[in-house]
């Protein structure tokens, strides 16, 4: 499979399964509805665990462009591959999100609510003070690409043939690492860690015909994106500076 | 032992433990009553990793007619020895479905809905609109067979005897992914994703002496066997598109 | 370690974490009161990962005279060391649930429900049908050796080194198909699965100062011992039936 | 990275991380409020595991001088370097637990429960029994130091190269071990089993400009301490006599 395929696919699924369990624990008639903080957070681990599985031999599985650029700031991948990478993203996050809410778009109808009917596409903080979402992204961000730093290392530092020889059981360390950020630092803004992730399903928010679906939420739509790089520079110079 | 059997059994344990579940989480007067979402996901999860790991030496573990349909379209699997494992699976599905019933016998009698003496067999929509309903069907079982795709495919890679070193363990992956595929996309119909999973139990459910019981809604039983075999084929051709 | 040390001491610290999530869940006052079936199914999971990965390497880590008498019927385990076991794994019961008591005493004192200070010691059914209740245990214990088995086998077949290349990732097998019996089968009788389990806490029940405790229900004592044993024996002859 | 700044910072994302799930489960308005005691332990197993595949490979990732005292008595871990980790052990959980209160401030806010603010930062008994709050504590620790020490026996045997080749997949056992504890055994004084985890956050919550915080609690600030480091010895002593 081609990389550039692979980001796409990947993120794709990673949105869709992403959306799909904030449809189905947040939307009234499902059979989810009130699943709560574990549903959500366990779904959103192992949806990127299944989007690392299928794109990871292909292209890495970066699935999210503050990992693209925090690899890229570490030496660990090509910057000029980069671009590529997150347009295709961006692109699979849209579709992702599309597709769920294609199959949930019953359960979209049932509310009146505008905030429950954003709520499976894109994040939305607790509190609107924009210094503590960034912070809030930053920190969640940070510990995602500085942990996913030493997890890549240890793989390295591995003969040749072993990493592949634990196939898709090596791509849960990472699933687990994000199951604990949306546990516990989930809880501001509801941890989009990912520019891609929040920004593309924001786009499908604007652009689908979903009834009463209120504003799209765009002065808050650079926090989701700011908040990660800066996080992925940060665990990366904090990488560089401590050293593998 | 036999291929066949070891579908049989397979199948058989991983609809106990499906049905198991959901008589304990639904049904009144049960220990897991109130076991909401996560309860169930995660057990279905567990159930299909108890399946693999039984029959997975012995038939590939198939364990699903969409699982054989796919790796068959992909040329991973011999069509003539399709039939035999789906009725295996069929016939292990009704067989563990009739044992669930049979320990919670108490608690089915404990109730007066219909509905709720059902579900531990098959399943059922939110919303009765059937191209919904196959679309979700489609979009679980696409899921589920393109990235078993890529996770068997991951193991073809390793030296020979390297899966078998991670033993059980091994089989971990898939009980992954269809606890997500539960927690995203079984909100609307209650995740089939498996024409025998649902097929099987709706006879059980026709044959069995339940008090009360109802209709077995036959109207709808042709959604969870269509679905499935439609998503399986379109994951079996992304994957031939795509490449792996 | 001696092996009946290593089934003294595992079995105690299963059964210590197993009576603990039991009080941390049920007994008012506790920081885990209400946590409900998830987190008690998960603590028994771990609470036997935890004594697999003490005493698997001395004893094989039975902690269960089912599994004991299952693998010597087999012909995995010499019969000739079964008893010395068995009043290991019975001796390691009563100390892990005597802990318990001492480590939750002020949370035992502050209910006067004598079937709650009961339930952190030893299963008691939702529904009192003998038959039914056997038929519980019989059937829960059928697939925890059953599968149990295949695990073992699967291990047996790898080179030499390997099962101890994965360390103690290798005792997490057991632990799921634990917790999966927890979630599925586990909702008529509170799956004792375990002689040992439930007769050594029984035990400390009638010893033990416990304030107002009530009955140790002896009248149904014997069902947790008989049910887990004839479904060790049921599994083992099928796979001596079916073969590995 | 260096040994003592890998302690530092693996004990700051393991805090982080824990501050965080308590706070966002436990504070009113987060979008994890209500969580249950199911997120919380998830989360600080988790946590552990991320300042494991951290820390690990640099300075063998005590995070907890507890651990450091265990693996000093039994021989593993040279008393000389002892003093450096605990140290960067208590630094790392000041900063960790002051991001934590940093990115979750607007929460503490938004109650006026002293109990609630300190609750993020440090543990607090259901009753206020200081020698039962101590055997809890040595209980806990007990299971903690004593099962680690046969995961890490169990690596210790393998050949060379074999626990690299997991990669940060061999980080799992321990963060399913901390998971049960906390399951099981955090009942009654909130499992601090670590005395750096309690002391560094409760400083921090003496320090800190929290509106309303009320008191630090220092009359029960010596009971995390001298549990873990009893419970710590017990299982050393324990380790030394069964023998690995």
């Amino acid at each position: 499979m081609n990389a550039i395929v692979a980001e796409f696919i990947g993120t794709g699924i990673l949105i869709l399964l992403g959306s799909g369990v904030v449809a189905n624990v947040i939307l009234p008639g499902t059979k989810g509805n009130g699943g709560g903080l574990i549903a959500i957070t366990t779904a959103w681990a192992l949806a990127v665990f299944c989007g690392v599985v299928v794109a990871g031999p292909y292209s890495g599985a970066h699935l999210n462009p503050a990992v693209t650029i925090g690899l890229a700031t570490v030496g660990k991948f090509d910057w000029s591959i980069a671009p590529g990478y997150i347009i295709a993203q961006l692109g699979g996050a849209m579709l992702g999100s599309g597709l769920a809410w294609l199959m949930y778009r019953h359960h979209f109808d049932m509310t009146d609510d505008p905030g429950l009917k954003r709520a499976p596409f894109c994040t939305d903080p607790t509190v609107r003070n924009f210094s503590t979402s960034v912070l809030s992204e930053v920190i969640g961000t940070f510990v995602l690409i500085f942990v996913i730093l030493y997890i890549a290392g240890a793989k390295l530092e591995d003969t040749a043939g072993t990493p592949i020889g634990l196939g898709s059981v090596g791509a849960l360390p990472v699933a687990f690492l994000v199951w604990v950020i949306g546990l516990a630092l989930g809880g501001t803004t509801g941890y989009a860690i990912n520019p891609a992730r929040d920004l593309g399903p924001r786009i499908m928010h604007q652009l689908l015909p979903i009834k009463g679906k209120g504003s799209s939420d765009w002065d808050y739509s650079w926090v989701p994106i700011l908040g990660p790089i800066l996080g992925a520079l940060l665990a990366a110079g904090l990488y560089l500076v401590v050293g593998a």
